[in-house]
């Protein structure tokens, strides 16, 4: 672990001066600031900083810059791309402590909130408001985080990622400027779209210190409902024809037999052990059973068996709970093993195909690999399990996903749905992309010319 | 009207050795492409071309770089701020010989087509696939206009805007290279967000020559309604308590009196002459009679009277036609007048508040002022008749749309909800977004250096 070598005495005196105790260069949280779930190396800033307003991040960026120093956002840590990790040292930006949801506009259907709150916070202050921010990536992770990521997860078949539910977004820009990207009505055509600019951006064009997301009316009804399938084929063609038929379903997820091996195990649940769907609806009392009986049909079609239904609240959320710890149930799999997560995504006419091949890839590897994810997006996990002692597992897990992106980009896919680029993928962004990566080099050039922002993630500057 | 004065001989003869007689400095040619559907004077190019390809496209961007002359994309000229005005004079570049689809993906529910494509074009080739194309600004623009503006529309209340409906662009930089934006697939977090930055770019990015849009399947039923109420506020009411309680509506258009009164003089129609909500609803055959009941009780209970059904698709289209024969019916209340149109857009909370006061204000107006717009969505415009002669009527009309710019500023909302920036609200731009617009500028003097692409639209550079 590298020590705090960079900082030296005057940027730690200014930031003290600036934050007082919520400065720190502690080993311990130096460490847990170092890595994110993913399963790379160590890499710990030299210092953490816990700013609670955007002028407390403004001050920050405006020090750290005349120091020539890294700065890392940081929300809670779920990124999986290695986003957080401080490559070249530096003063991680812990946005954890900035909290506070700032405006609830209900009859707007928006809200604003401070970069630290969590997807979990903002749909409990939202509530009783009869109001939901759908954006489910699983892991509570913070909307700054989300929005840095642009994150989606379960619910963006039906609602959207990130790109399409963050309104206007509060950076601080390399050059220590607070700029609002965009006001509040529902859309615009005023100048260029600095706010799909920054999203996704993953802390390398600025720091996001607020948020204002769209928010959506909690159904008057939701029901969930599992299926089984003979091949994982059925499941996914089930979801390509509800989506053909126009059927607004809000969240369609595919798990392979081997993760519902692990969930029953994990959860002492006693799902059949084959390919299998999670469904949900969200609608009107009649408009969801239309919609439930339209899919159970067409999932007949395609060999699903055993449709169950899950209509009260509670079942609902031991059905998701259940599919949300997919990750930590898969862990189970291979005690002490951490997980390299895949993250391809292709059009849906070509995600049965892009599944089989991969399923036969599976079958060929020397560790288990449960495989699952949002097929109504076209975008599936594996969750590759490595033994983190044994290089080997490492080198065969990169080989395999490698081969898995290049597969998705020969069915015109991207290598990444959701989980971003980070320190990963960089590579494989190249591959994707091409000359178009040539002006996101160009952009960062210009929106962080001396390489501070959160550098070494997205494109390399010296390519 | 200047001449073809920049154009040096060898500039034209590089391209005609490109394009032949698809180059031209006739006078007639030059003046059709020297004006939009906005009250902005007369600004020829010095030559126009109508290039096949994206190749071509690009040799000619590399001439004109050559020659340091100014490059202004074209489509079917219906934008409403100035977009195609050739301020600095340059060679147009047509885009409308590019109308290709070049393949749909009916399984992925998308398409690419070439940007002289118009939706109505590609609604045509689209329908026998069960597929609609939904945006839809009014006029029958083309698809690559459409993405350069940001365009929507009256459909966006559901289906979203460009922004959300494009998934990829190919693009001629001004450097005459060919970027494709994004892969196919639904959703991405590769890199920096290029489609967006492009999308509403207005051609001074970039000149967009291939888009890659999301289709949706035909809903099996869809059905409009026209109802009238005592005054405005009633309407609006409507349709935002419509939104609250997360009803689905597929589109809701407000109309002023005077609106309807010129749509019955021009149409020969009998509607009421009073506030008016043009609804429509899609899904299935039980979902849309649900929610056009529970919509007409909410009508009902904000004083909406005579709730008229069109659920033959004939009834439909002629009510559809009316709405978008506003603007030429509009243009009947005062013959020989020219529309000054306006386009703020505010959260939905404030759009009451902000249309009684400019209706308050169109009391006052010496000319006749129709109001409509697509109150879903927060966007409504006003059309300012104006005399094209008279210069004191255009001095009015100004002074009316800055009072209404920063009416809907103060209410946070947008100086442009669709029609973009162009050439006249560079300054309600700069209002609207203080220090954003710096990092605008930094974008255009990144992609262009040289300020060849469309000078003089969205951003001044000498600020």
């Amino acid at each position: 672990m590298n020590k705090p070598r960079e900082l030296d005495a005057t940027l730690l005196e200014e930031l003290t001066a600036l934050l007082g105790s919520r400065v720190t260069t502690s080993r311990g949280v130096r460490e847990h600031h170092g890595k994110d779930e993913s399963y790379y190396p160590y890499a710990p800033p030299d210092a953490v900083v816990f700013p609670h307003s955007t002028e407390e991040v403004r001050d920050v960026v405006e020090i750290c810059r005349r120091h020539r120093t890294p700065m890392i956002p940081y929300g809670v840590g779920t990124s999986l791309e290695g986003h957080v990790l401080a490559a070249n040292g530096g003063v991680c930006i812990d946005l954890s402590q900035m909290n506070r949801v700032l405006a609830v506009h209900a009859d707007d259907l928006d809200a604003t909130v401070q970069a630290g709150v969590t997807r979990k916070q903002l749909n409990e202050e939202i509530r009783h408001a009869g109001l939901m921010f759908p954006v489910d990536p699983g892991a509570d992770a913070t909307v700054g985080g989300m929005a840095a990521t642009r994150a989606s997860g379960t619910n963006a078949v039906r609602y959207g990622t990130m790109r399409e539910n963050v309104l206007a977004l509060t950076v601080v820009t390399a050059d220590a400027r607070v700029v609002r990207t965009a006001r509040r009505p529902r859309k615009s055509a005023a100048g260029y779209d600095l706010t799909r600019l920054f999203v996704g951006s993953e802390g390398t064009l600025g720091i996001i210190t607020e948020v204002t997301v769209r928010l959506y009316a909690i159904p008057e009804a939701m029901s969930a409902a599992v299926c089984s399938f003979r091949d994982m084929k059925g499941a996914v063609d089930t979801v390509i024809r509800t989506l053909q038929h126009g059927i607004p379903i809000a969240r369609s997820e595919a798990l392979c037999g081997l993760t519902m091996k692990a969930i029953n195990a994990y959860n002492k649940t006693a799902y059949k052990e084959q390919p299998t769907l999670f469904l949900e609806f969200h609608g009107t009392e009649a408009g969801v059973r239309e919609q439930a009986e339209l899919v159970q049909e067409i999932a007949r079609e395609h060999g699903g068996e055993g449709f169950e239904w899950a209509t009260r609240p509670e079942d609902r959320t031991r059905l998701w709970s259940a599919r949300h710890q997919a990750y930590f149930a898969g862990l189970q799999l291979r005690p002490g093993a951490r997980a390299v997560s895949t993250d391809v995504c292709v059009p849906i006419s070509r995600l049965t195909e892009c599944i089989v091949e991969t399923s036969a890839d599976i079958a060929r590897a020397s560790m288990p690999i449960p495989l699952f994810g949002h097929v109504g997006d076209g975008n599936f996990h594996c969750m590759i399990l490595v033994r983190p002692d044994e290089p080997a597992d490492l080198e065969e897990a990169k080989a395999f996903n490698e081969r898995l992106v290049n597969r998705a980009l020969a069915m015109e896919g991207t290598c990444t749905g959701e989980h971003g680029i980070g320190s990963g993928k960089i590579g494989s962004l190249e591959k994707e992309l091409g000359d178009a990566v040539d002006l996101m080099r160009a952009l960062k050039r210009t929106f962080d010319p001396l390489n501070l922002m959160n550098p070494g993630k997205v494109v390399r500057l010296d390519a």
